[in-house]
């Protein structure tokens, strides 16, 4: 068993002020052959798969970093047709989605990928979404978790709906599909009608790989029962070890093989050839930072009106709980505690989120980014890591010929592709057909 | 001026029963590199754009031919891959998506390909589409078209939010983009109300070129307010001329320039090297039509019952009237006065619609399709046309190597592209922004 890694990639890097760097191309983000570039870098390192995030919002101030970013599906599929292994997972809201447009977009990913799509299913907080879709405000986070897990039984019924031998095409007789294998799912729930079939044969994987991201309770429940591969943000090795067996726990109790769950958390390297180096680019980077964007930011997320955050001074202590937040739950917390733990003023916070945005961030020499992830893997924290490059494409190229090879030496990653699907990839069943199950 | 030919891809062509003949690959509407292939051919032959129809439901009997395809946003961003001039035009239902989803993949789709995007707006007639979205049938026709109207008018506002000159990318100021340039749309209606901005940039068409395809009353009020093509069905030249005046003078009517709304009739070529073998080439195709499945398909466009339909008699004489019809108003119509006026037995009307569904099927030398081609572009009836290969992508090769040539001899088709946008070739300006004017 090895690390598996997935490449994390937003414009020019997961830093935020990484744009303002000489060396980074600000328009990169509307670039689509700066995209495929990065995707065959990380194909040639052999990256399990490359990952983007959205929401159907502009948010914060575009003033900020590069926004607006090209829809995932489409990018990914640009990605694609430039690239043959690697896999390519997008994420998308099911709040704010239909499941049949959605699950269709996502075979056709798989379809025209060669079965190399993922899903990073997300229930998408904040209220500048909801308001893109006739809300006046977010669903709650309890709600928006049950509508996604029907979206996903959705889902999966009409990946399922054409056998996979339902096409014949047989020009002799002229029948090109066989019509009893393929199957109305006729759906009626408590949030979706739908009578299916898709209108597309079954995708090369079967089901699209599927990923999750929030580690609330609600979060790491629907992780357990759905999710094959979870994004996390831990910044403890502790709370890291807690996390995976938490989780891998639930999925036994849901029934599930937890090797079927795969643990990956967030991990921002800033490497040096020395751990000087590594920490005077980083503090480059965090100075690049301006304030008062991030506190804007930061402000929203605690739900406070940003003059209550003093640059200089801690968190106000009169926060609000876990509980009476409706957006991004464990994420709230995190960053609380976070700043709460290492007593950490708004700046420092703001310069620790603006690196890893709750996300560990590690500066250091490859040989120390290389036992730092042997470590936690070691330690049982991850299955490997979401690798998020403070600044790309240079982030990435150093880790691919500095840390890799270590990696490798230590007999921790893969030095070629064994499978030619994401699934594959990940060590992943394809599923079955719960249409065939009912049939035999 | 010159004529406009767009290339409607299908699978193995047009004709239902292209599948069956010896040369065609059955699998291939699932095979991307195929797609990739003729959209090239396309872009040598210097067609305007590619076409894709869409719904996004499971249509009839999988059995009767290629079903099940790629999502159309996502196959074009395929195609664009592979090619660098040629536009890409995608149908997508106004019924059945959100306007920030759409317009946000148009937007998207419009990026990646540097300005070649186009959207064939549809209202999406059939109850197995409404029955994937929560619905038991249909919204009624009218209520579509209201819809669709909002829907346009959102996507326009969402495409405008941000200025063209938004973005500065001041690293030294740390200002990526002008906040004052990047526009709430705060769209209120009585079907959608949607903040924004879009998340992403002003794209570089500005729109994506607008293509509408219905021919009822509504559909013609709707293409002449808001469609720069127009995809019609016509099966003689004078309902053509007439079509061509009404859609001008209603364009007229609401305030636009004539020009700018460009109406392409469907054109299905049959393409022999005589006319007795395009004949017989056509003949063979029909005789491939396996009635079962065209008359159950017949039936449910007529909306009556499939074993009213005598396969050696003609049309019943007590079928609805157009206004009963909640679907594709203008389609009915035309295969119910196709049948009537030339006595067709139900047999013989599926040969035709089997061919030609509605648009005009053309069986002759490469001659004598540049002389039709012709005689309807200069009688007024087009100014241009969709170009329906029965067989792909062998009626294509022959077009562009056996008819262009002709019609270039001829002064009517371009010899190289003089831009490189879609609204371009189509000699479209790129709309200006209404945010902008607004601020003047």
């Amino acid at each position: 068993m090895t690390l598996h890694l997935n490449l994390f990639i937003i414009d020019t890097g997961h830093h935020e002020a990484s744009w303002r760097l000489p060396e980074s191309d600000p328009l990169s983000h509307l670039d689509i052959a700066y995209h495929q570039r990065i995707a065959q870098i990380a194909e040639r390192a052999k990256f399990d798969s490359v990952f983007l995030a959205d929401s159907p919002a502009q948010f914060g101030d575009p003033g900020r970093r590069p926004s607006g970013r090209i829809e995932p599906t489409i990018l990914l599929t640009a990605l694609a047709a430039v690239t043959s292994r690697i896999g390519l997972i997008a994420t998308a809201s099911t709040t704010y989605n239909e499941p049949f447009n959605l699950a269709r977009r996502f075979s056709s990913l798989d379809h025209v990928s060669g079965g190399r799509a993922g899903w990073n299913i997300v229930t998408t907080a904040g209220d500048d979404a909801a308001r893109n879709f006739g809300l006046d405000a977010q669903p709650a986070h309890v709600q928006r978790y049950e509508r996604a897990a029907e979206f996903v039984e959705v889902s999966k019924k009409l990946w399922d709906s054409w056998e996979d031998d339902a096409i014949v095409a047989d020009k002799a007789s002229g029948v090109h599909a066989l019509k009893d294998k393929v199957h109305p799912i006729n759906h009626v729930g408590r949030f979706f009608s739908v009578q299916g079939p898709l209108n597309a044969p079954r995708s090369p994987q079967g089901h699209p790989l599927l990923v999750q991201a929030g580690s609330s309770e609600d979060g790491k429940d629907f992780a357990a029962k759905h999710a094959e591969a979870v994004f996390t943000a831990q910044q403890t090795l502790e709370d890291a070890i807690a996390f995976y067996q938490d989780v891998k726990r639930r999925a036994v109790a849901f029934g599930r093989d937890p090797d079927h769950v795969k643990i990956l958390p967030g991990l921002v390297p800033v490497i040096g050839s020395t751990e000087a180096e590594a920490l005077a680019a980083e503090e480059e980077l965090d100075r690049l930072i301006a304030p008062e964007y991030a506190r804007a930011n930061l402000a929203k997320l605690l739900k406070v009106p940003a003059e209550r955050l003093d640059l200089d001074r801690p968190l106000p202590d009169d926060l609000p709980t876990e509980e009476e937040i409706e957006g991004a739950k464990s994420r709230y917390t995190l960053i609380v505690e976070l700043a709460r733990r290492e007593n950490l003023t708004v700046r420092q916070l703001i310069g620790r989120l603006g690196g890893g945005r709750g996300h560990k961030t590690f500066a250091g020499t490859p040989e120390q980014v290389a036992d730092t992830i042997e470590h936690w893997y070691r330690s049982g924290a991850a299955d490997g890591f979401n690798i998020m490059p403070a600044v790309l494409p240079s982030g990435l190229e150093v880790f691919a010929d500095q840390v890799l090879p270590i990696l490798r030496a230590r007999g921790l990653f893969r030095t070629e592709y064994t499978g030619t699907t994401l699934r594959e990839h990940y060590g992943l069943p394809r599923p079955a057909n719960q249409f065939e199950l009912v049939a035999v």
